[in-house]
């Protein structure tokens, strides 16, 4: 308590680096003066006689920003202000042995809240033509295959699934929670549990069902992982 | 159709800077040699002559790295790698004014998808404290507010919906949603409708109902949305 109090009594010291603070004004900047993607950015030499710091500073943050796709330089008009991939850097720190168990599960739940969660947009947007694709998807499966197949056609079957949503960050973003998801899988040492409803039923339910049979069978169909949840 | 060929036949030149292959040159050795949170790394003068490039190349690289959370320095431990947040990048990019229209419009049905998933997580957990709680939010809204306290209460109603799910990542990923959300629905210029099923009624479902009135509620409550996509 005696440290806590001398902490609070002398403020602590801020610990970012000088590139912490030159990448969070500059992102301020853009903001303020309402930068719009194609807009020219001051020049490196500009950045750094307004900032007061030294050069390679400047570069540090303007390297961090380019990661984000939130600039690039275009040869004659210098540097831009860019359209970022906003799933871009998410994937680069998606890696499952480098994420603590608490967020791994929780990224394990939150493909199972997608999941229940895309038949509006599914039934808003199937076609015949997805069905049938996802119907061969769904029957060249066989029923006896080794793990790696099932796990293939698992994801190949989802995947088909996101996809007929017709939203591409959606899909993107499932694909990034697949390695999470078999890693958390594998970690409970849990056996393959497939719920009574596999994927033949819920593409007769698509085809001849309701949205609300869809999101039942679905649930039937994950429910060994939200079982395993309820007995945590 | 030349010019492909062209370009096929040659093959483009990559590029990338510097520090973009060194950034991926280190997250493929921290991979390959399965570094785990709290391993120590290899100085950076031994990475700049065991990659040959200049020292401010390197510096680049680490400090996106350090960005991204995935390493730190630590005082007489030197650097180590840590964990990143996963979140914590993707809250850097989401800024509606600069990302496009498409994503912006996936990341409104990302929110929907999100809201008509959480109901499982939702009867999980939810408490009779929880629900007193998200009762009163609900009860303390009026009906006649202003728009900007009516998105106020819209934030913590559905915020405290998310937390009950227990799911801290599933939470702050709304939060980050939530201007998305905000800005397209003020372009779109359409008024802020409300479905047939408001937030009290939401609060009745959840303490007598099941969790498909839960769910039948829910997309009541989102409708105005959900039409809204499908007139497009």
């Amino acid at each position: 308590m005696a440290l806590e109090n001398l902490s609070k009594d002398l403020g602590r010291v801020s610990t970012d680096t000088m590139a912490d603070i030159v990448e969070l004004r500059l992102r301020e900047y853009f903001k303020k003066k309402s930068f719009k993607p194609g807009d020219p950015l001051p020049k490196e030499m500009e950045l750094v006689a307004a900032l007061g710091v030294s050069r390679n500073v400047v570069r540090e943050a303007l390297s961090r920003l380019r990661m984000l796709g939130m600039i690039e330089t275009r040869k004659k008009r210098g540097m831009l202000l860019a359209r970022p991939d906003v799933l871009g850097t998410f994937e680069r720190v998606l890696d499952p042995l480098i994420i603590d168990d608490s967020t791994l599960q929780d990224l394990f739940e939150l493909r199972l809240v997608l999941e229940m969660g895309l038949a509006d947009l599914l039934f808003l947007r199937k076609t015949d033509k997805d069905i049938l694709q996802l119907e061969k998807i769904a029957r060249d499966e066989g029923h006896e295959g080794e793990k790696k197949f099932r796990v293939k056609n698992e994801i190949a079957f989802h995947g088909k699934l996101y996809e007929m949503t017709g939203n591409n960050t959606l899909k993107r973003f499932q694909v990034m929670l697949l390695p999470v998801f078999g890693y958390v899988t594998t970690m409970e040492k849990e056996e393959y549990k497939i719920g009574k409803v596999n994927h033949v039923d819920l593409v007769e339910i698509l085809k001849t069902g309701t949205k609300e049979d869809f999101k039942a069978g679905m649930y039937e169909h994950l429910k060994p992982h939200f079982d395993s949840l309820a007995n945590k």
